[in-house]
């Protein structure tokens, strides 16, 4: 049968990602606590094709992930991506795999534990030398307005408020590294179980460190500078006000080292 | 050209309901400040196709919206029906329209006005009799938890909460009167323009108006059983609950008269 | 400290369903090649709540799901709702679960395998008699227009298209078996790998089989009929038009005994 | 009352933007045929906040939103944020507008036209120069495969593409004109409303020029390249696969000059 793909094409410009997405696949990510833990992960793959092929192969990228029986993490995308250059024939080639990472957290009065889901997403491009590589995280934290509660009588109003890190690293980090990180830096992290004792303990702690989404983004990024392996961050801090049925956002973008 | 839809199916079943989906149009809706005014509009349209044929006339539903000049009320989606049902040979015809309806609100304390958006949804049915009509529409509110208030020292935790009201009448009522009735079912309302002195008004009296989500479905349910058109609704109200990442939610259905 | 739900309401009206929402957990569910396989589902629970009570114990909820570790099939979630009905002390409990369910299927030429995800929807509610359980699930498939076909010289349009299922039964069927019958009612099922000769088996195949969203919901409807176990059902095609930017739908509903 | 947000910060870093985000209005644009359309837009706003203030005024952007009384286009975007500079007393402030764009098409035999809706998004940023513009837009396309088309003994699979560009200018140019580039890059422009004659042409022209997504991104580089005014763009072309429940892409971006 003709090869179409690898014929050359009527318009000879190279092209920088050709790929598939939203592949969904149950898969294993590297956990600190038991190892590992099973997910479910949406990935896209992709290739630079040069300037002389018409198409890239797409059933390759999915026979390379169908064969990637490892589990997730910085040495396991590296090799996924140089089994999708072999196979393609490729100078570039790049994965992103978007998954729910679940953690055990303990409620902060009683100790009772439940489970906590973050979605991450971890972004690899390989070419011919380092593998560039991106933690993406979104972390939900609790904000009390310190407007609202300096002005009123009583009470403040208080919102759910996601803050979603991206970043770059020079060597190894945990996961649960960035989510300490983001939950230390609202007025309180959020949990999936409370008994009464917990909800009187995180409201009450909450009103006691109440912080704008600018306070949110400041704290997130003087943590990430300090990180020993971060060398590029971006934050996005966004609440879901409920005073208003819009958000509140700020952002911040640093190069580290 | 052979007209295949026109023809006996292979298999011969009557269909309850086919056609088109999510076609998105400029429209005009009645508007009870100014008369009238323009949205944007999400339509889904269909017809009953008996056992005999194998296909509807797609393009016929796209025909019908296209020459609709008229603003959405009631009895405008009744032509439209009407003249779909013409046009397709049908014993019945649906259309659902999903659109943005926009107010004008005042501050509660400066009194100075802002526009808020509000998701309504019109679907109609006409068979032979009279028209279906059901009227659905999302009311955001503030709610903070009287159990949070109850137990802590100082605060209680708020949020977000969007009051999802699906409504059947027996004559007419304006959005409005639903939008008040949903608006005054929470701890507070909330808005799109706030001045300090209006944080701290609506701050205050979220707080001296605790409610859960049972509350709030419970003032919505009694209102509109007294509202003097209503002759069935559900009401669903959830909270976008700040000390956790799930939310929670109240249900309330009821045939009135 | 006070217990503020157990309290008298306000507004005595009881509540048809009152809970929490989309809860993210691993979980197992039964599988019919491997016995079982691992997933990621979201989670919505409720219970009944009399006029007599303010409100309900929201993280009973939580506590209910997070001590649930059987797999998710009919028996498993019957007996989380007998333990939610008990800790809220309810008349009535319920439970949706959402999760994609795995398979390895093998190309229609080549034979070669691969995982296919399919989103799956399990409802369970349980009063005082036996449990009402509701199967989901949605199944995309290929369609080729035989109008299109028909008037053209060459060449016909296709598109992908979602066959979404809702199924009461009153024996076990495995989702497998739902899965066959969509696969079977559209021009040809959809693969996640083909090899060049499965991706001319699929064209021809599919050309061989036009059918429009008319004849795909007409296919799966005279099966579920015929399904010894399925008592009432509702089909909804949509097919996501290549030559349109809308989409083509059709739906039926039936008791079948 | 107190005015929390222009006190010190606990941490002195600069932040980037800080503003509002999803605020729905109803709002005019610029328009080639007709002068202007009416539309419903999604607006963010932010501004830089420098290290030594705790919080911006979130309720000044809402102000100015509702005060820009001008039809959307290069120079009101300007005096919008020129505006919020002011109010702000910013060093740099950015806008960012999501709004259907909608056009009358005539179908290409049968000439009757109906309208098609495509989603557009214009971004702003002003600090002391010349204003960075941006603009987005999703434009459907219709493809068929080139490589199932060669290899099959009938038929070629086809599905809606997705052509996402994102374009940054020297002068000023249409809507259209990006429309008009990326629908004449696939296989064929979709339509709303097809009677027979036009189906039958859509078809046939679409089976004698197939096209890969590689050929559709290059097709619209190329044409953005040769336009008088571009000056970057990336390109980001989707399709929805009919013979999978994954989809394939491809993307280019330059610097033109």
């Amino acid at each position: 049968m003709e090869d179409v793909q690898s014929g050359a094409p009527q318009v000879a410009v190279s092209i920088d990602k050709v790929g598939v997405r939203h592949l969904r696949v149950p898969l294993w990510v590297r956990d600190r606590t038991n190892g590992r833990q099973q997910t479910v992960a949406t990935v896209d793959m992709g290739v630079e094709l040069p300037s002389a092929f018409k198409g890239t192969h797409m059933s390759r990228f999915v026979a390379a992930l169908d064969t990637w029986n490892e589990e997730i993490d910085y040495y396991s995308i590296k090799s996924l991506l140089q089994d999708v250059k072999k196979r393609l024939e490729a100078r570039k080639a790049c994965v992103v795999i978007r998954f729910p990472y679940f953690i055990r957290k303990p409620a902060p009065a009683s100790g009772i534990t439940s489970t906590v889901a973050y979605q991450c997403c971890l972004t690899g491009e390989l070419g011919e030398g380092k593998m560039e590589f991106l933690l993406e995280l979104d972390v939900p934290v609790m904000t009390v307005c310190p407007c609202s509660k300096a002005i009123s009588n009583e009470g403040a109003h208080s919102q759910r408020t996601m803050v979603h890190l991206a970043v770059r690293m020079s060597g190894f980090a945990w996961i649960e590294e960035f989510i300490t990180i983001a939950e230390s830096s609202g007025s309180s992290p959020v949990y999936s179980l409370l008994k009464r004792e917990d909800e009187k303990y995180v409201t009450e702690d909450a009103f006691a460190h109440p912080c704008f989404v600018e306070d949110v983004v400041r704290n997130v990024a003087v943590q990430l500078q300090e990180h020993k392996h971060v060398t590029w961050f971006t934050i996005e801090v966004e609440s879901m006000e409920s005073i208003h049925n819009h958000n509140a956002f700020a952002c911040i973008e640093r190069t580290v080292r």
